[in-house]
């Protein structure tokens, strides 16, 4: 290596560049496992907030978190556990409730008029502002196996189904990886 | 570019350069979403562990995590959410229970036995060990508005309410970054 | 420095250094809190994941997290606490129970069922999936003293336990790393 080689290696290209070889962006990814409407409501706050920023962001939505990609109204799958997760949400994401407080939906009616009354986005609202800020969203086949959800109910920004792997490669690109 | 510019860009300040220009840094970024016991029990451990390392921390307080940081005895807000928050929690940090097995406040005073018997710290202590240690504590300025807290409750250390934009800022040049 | 000097420099070593003189390796870092067998799951599928994909990864186990670790039918402690989990778990891995939906077991019993119809493979597979890919799990040495495990009772691959500083430096060079 002489210094003239240097040269078609800029400073900036070294930045970029991980262990792996892979590039490190400007970058969020997030594991999103819960359905309660709380954290929810952080992964979509954060996801939306880095977006405008001008990271690029990438969310993996995974057991109870697939309820956030559903199209409103699904009953789920036919089999036991889809039927049961069906029953318990039908509404899609304006239907699911906090971790704390929910008080047999009460808790969700009250955060959502805190939420209206202090100009804040309802959920339904930062998804689309999600999804037009370019947020990448990509469901976990295996969670969607066994929980009996079908892709084709799933809104229409939503990947294919994809593997765990395909997630990780995501995250070691990223600056943060969250698991909510 | 030639050798002689390289000697005004040495190796070590590459090291800290990551893709958008920002250095990262020897630094741990937490968003504490949780008001459990256990959760911020364990936030606290990683903060002043990684600080006691001489990690420099950022902690970002938001929906139930905003009790952390409230002085004790605050009903909080006026409003509904305000009032059932204020209801279930008017001891601050000392008063809050664990995610399983509080039947009804037990768990709490069991958990608080333990930790004397075993010489663990209370969470008051490790709160303090955490401010002492110059650890960053920021609210979340949407969740203190939709929750009803008033920054003027908070503890002394505690910063100006801040966006997620901003907490977006320490964790992209931070090497770790966990949602608890 | 001149361009000689950088031959004993290459680019690829700059690029596996962190702002702290460590290396930033293709590795996964995991805190794995809960015991919710869902959770627990998520943790496993991505240990395994990021391992069969030739990723480094260490587990660390603390508060509930302990029970994953524990070999099947410990009563766990002698004291309150320690007596406490142990009644609500003697079974191990296999006798964890989800987040929602548990019903008095009902729910475990569903899960169990559902993921062996669709091919998943049980806890205790994930599990020995992980050992054999050369997953490192590390106990957590102040949950073990407040929850009264006993580290003798700890499956064959753990490591002694550990401080919160070892995790943290373990954390360090992951390019991901997350709190379950």
């Amino acid at each position: 290596m002489n210094a003239s080689d240097l040269t078609a290696f800029p400073a900036e290209s070294v930045m970029h560049v991980s262990s792996n070889g892979k590039a490190v962006k400007n970058k969020l990814s997030m594991v999103v496992f819960s359905g309660d409407m709380d954290k929810v409501m952080a992964a979509l706050i954060i996801a939306t907030g880095a977006a405008a920023s001008g990271m690029e962001v990438t969310m993996f939505f995974t057991f109870w978190g697939l309820k956030v990609i559903e199209k409103p109204g699904q009953l789920t799958g036919k089999g036991w556990m889809g039927r049961m997760m069906g029953v318990m949400n039908r509404g899609g994401l304006d239907a699911i409730g906090p971790s704390r407080l929910n008080m047999g939906g009460m808790g969700r009616w009250m955060f959502k008029k805190m939420m209206k009354e202090k100009g804040v986005a309802s959920l339904p609202e930062f998804y689309e502002t999600a999804v037009d800020l370019g947020v990448k969203m990509m469901p976990c086949q295996m969670s969607l196996d066994v929980m009996e959800f079908d892709a084709k109910n799933f809104q229409a920004n939503v990947t294919s189904p994809v593997g765990v792997a395909t997630f990780l490669e995501e995250a070691a690109e990223s600056k943060v990886t969250l698991f909510i």
